[in-house]
């Protein structure tokens, strides 16, 4: 247990200092968005630590950071094997999604120079740009450019609420915008890519782990739904004259609910404008997101279509019509099946003697292996390099809002485990 | 036909003078809340006209502008004949609501002094602030406040959606919030007060008449329904797991559309707002605004208590919990019937020589009297003067949106009966 109590001195501290950036003394939430000032503090700290272990720090065209460890004697060129996440949050975020990672990857490094563990090649760690895409609508932004999953053109023209663009956004913050697309270069310099994530559900406390291996991310992606009718006045038009949007988007939101129930997938609306906004003006245009995910393409595909459809046939009845805009859709992705399994088996060894919850005998507890609903940037590089992620026990359940949790001792597990796929992947 | 002309001609030019003020020049519609620079910039344009016609202007400690015609050889403590509206707006509404009503008041008095008409007690322009409760969410603020209609603590404290309160409004623009309150002395010197206003719905259009006349308000109120539930990742929580608050309020919006439907009345959900309002985030909470309106106090109470009850029953099945506030609530008002049958008579006069746009007999048309859903600062100051209500017709049958609108013509037509009525009410 010695290492445990090493890295839980270790990792107090380190949290501690991410943990007011950024922060509603309100709801306790994270206001992270990319590029914005608290981003950009978490950036800072980001290089300060690279810089307090040595670690050569390069920011690609994107915008996303890399911490290299070039061991002595390693040609430079050798592939790395880079482990990391993002700093950005969704609105009034918890705290974990994505810094854990970031935290972890450095504290991964310690514990390795700490076994006196010497790699074999680079061991680099990361941070992406607007993973969650709560600024520009895109989500898994920065990894997307890398990998020449979206147009740089029409990254840059992404405006966030207040209309600033992604290109003024990169300016304001000293980056040059003329610089974001592929880089496939640095992509062929990543031997392999392993995440650390806070877990976002409830699939390790029910199983009793501390951490998991994910096996898959379901297919999902984001719809718009603009429905525009007749702008009016509240109290006087009579009902049978009215054409109202908001009846079409109050229909829309319940259907999408009976749908993702039905079909065993997942669908929200969580995010909703209305023109004007007024309590006593019928609207003129509400604006929905439809947030879909679902095991398969196929059942994906015949969620939205009947959440669509039936949206449509409400809009007859209501006199309003409707557009459909898909802003973002990513197929399945299958994770490396020969990485997880080391991961699995790295994860027992650095976690057996990590007692389970509920089970009397420490590290009777194995792994679990599972697919999650949620993007990641992991989901993206996986289309190009072997990519694995790591789950960390979440026991509120709760993601997206300052409830999320985790414990230092299971944050700790799960530095454990990185450090020792990372000893595995990066081993002379 | 001559009136009509000149009348015209003097519309135009002093319709066109506020057009540009406070105008999106995208949506067309109008952004002129009560104390912001747009409503300032008409209340400077108020208190010119009023020197223009050497009227005496005052402003009362609520921010309302009274400008009075004092004839030669009346006692300045006779009561006033008053006659006015209001400049603000709600977001993006038309040009004519409110407005209409103060430039058709300073038109009818050049009128009056064109036909050598000398009044018998003072005749008074009056503009009233945030009739919309646009800003502060209390309509008719200004007219309420002056007959004590609301406490000036509780209205001071109000605040808009920037957190500025009321008082902080006021004295930004250099009035004192210390002066608010009722101002019972000034409301003892109003001997009747007519409102001449846009009409808010197709019923002059349907009846082919260029002007009507207000016979009642319905009882109308506004209800905040706040849901709140558990913030949660959208992709990942498991749908029998959430507790989703937009669901609650999606039935909410249909459940008030069927109510109203089914009871003959009038509900609007025009106004939502979503906390954190993220795409990918299961929202912690949701609130809106239901707007409702019968013909008689019963009819309006039944339909709340049926959306109420109808969204708590919801609640249940969602794990989300509803609570809800009345944020206003006004009773019916019944205009002063004989001071509405000599308006009838005034104004059929005046608008005789205006031919009807489909019968073949110019003067033809009787002039209608009509309920109105809408509340008016007309509708607070029924209970404690005699009042009326003159409406114009609006081609459109478009309210609180860009699309309201009047022809000249018909304007002209308002002022002429409004014209006639005052000289009527004001006869020495």
């Amino acid at each position: 247990m010695i290492d445990q109590d090493r890295l839980l001195d270790r990792f107090r501290p380190l949290w501690a200092e991410l943990a007011e950036i950024g922060r509603d003394p309100d709801t306790g939430g994270y206001l992270r968005y990319a590029w914005s000032a608290a981003e950009l503090a978490c950036r800072r700290w980001f290089v300060d630590q690279a810089a307090r272990r040595d670690l050569t720090v390069s920011v690609d065209g994107n915008g996303n950071l890399w911490a290299r460890w070039l061991p002595d004697g390693v040609d430079p060129a050798t592939a790395a094997v880079v482990t990391g996440s993002h700093f950005d949050s969704v609105p009034h975020g918890g705290g974990y999604d994505g810094p854990l990672g970031v935290v972890s990857a450095f504290l991964a490094v310690d514990e390795l120079r700490d076994q006196g563990f010497v790699p074999g090649r680079p061991i680099t760690v990361a941070a992406f740009v607007e993973e969650e895409g709560s600024r520009f609508g895109v989500a898994c932004l920065g990894s997307r450019l890398l990998t020449g999953g979206i147009a740089p053109r029409r990254a840059l023209a992404l405006r966030d609420r207040s209309g600033v663009s992604l290109a003024e956004a990169m300016a304001a913050a000293g980056a040059d915008p003329a610089a974001a697309g592929p880089d496939p270069q640095r992509l062929a310099g990543i031997k392999a890519f392993v995440e650390l994530h806070i877990e976002q559900g409830r699939a390790l406390v029910d199983l009793d782990a501390p951490v998991g291996v994910a096996s898959m991310i379901w297919p999902h992606g984001r719809w718009r739904l603009e429905v525009s009718g007749e702008g009016n006045h509240a109290g006087t038009t009579r009902m049978a004259d009215r054409r109202d949007p908001m009846l079409t988007c109050a229909y829309a939101v319940l259907a999408a609910d009976a749908e993702a129930r039905r079909l065993g997938a997942h669908a929200t609306v969580g995010r909703i404008e209305v023109r004007p906004n007024a309590t006593n003006a019928i609207p003129v245009q509400v604006r929905s997101w439809l947030d879909a995910r679902a095991a398969d393409a196929a059942t994906l595909a015949e969620l939205v279509e009947a959440v669509v459809s039936r949206a449509h046939a409400r809009s007859v009845a209501d006199g309003t019509t409707v557009t459909v805009v898909a802003e973002s859709a990513s197929p399945p992705v299958e994770f490396d099946p020969g990485l997880a399994r080391r991961l699995v088996d790295a994860a027992s060894t650095a976690t057996s003697d990590v007692p389970a919850t509920t089970s009397a005998v420490p590290g009777s507890t194995p792994v679990p292996v599972l697919p999650t609903a949620a993007g990641h940037d992991a989901g993206i590089l996986a289309g190009h390099v072997p990519t694995a992620m790591i789950f960390v026990r979440n026991p509120s359940g709760v993601s997206h809002a300052p409830a999320e949790a985790a414990t230092d001792a299971d944050c700790v597990a799960g530095i454990r485990s990185l450090a020792a796929v990372l000893a595995e992947l990066a081993a002379r």
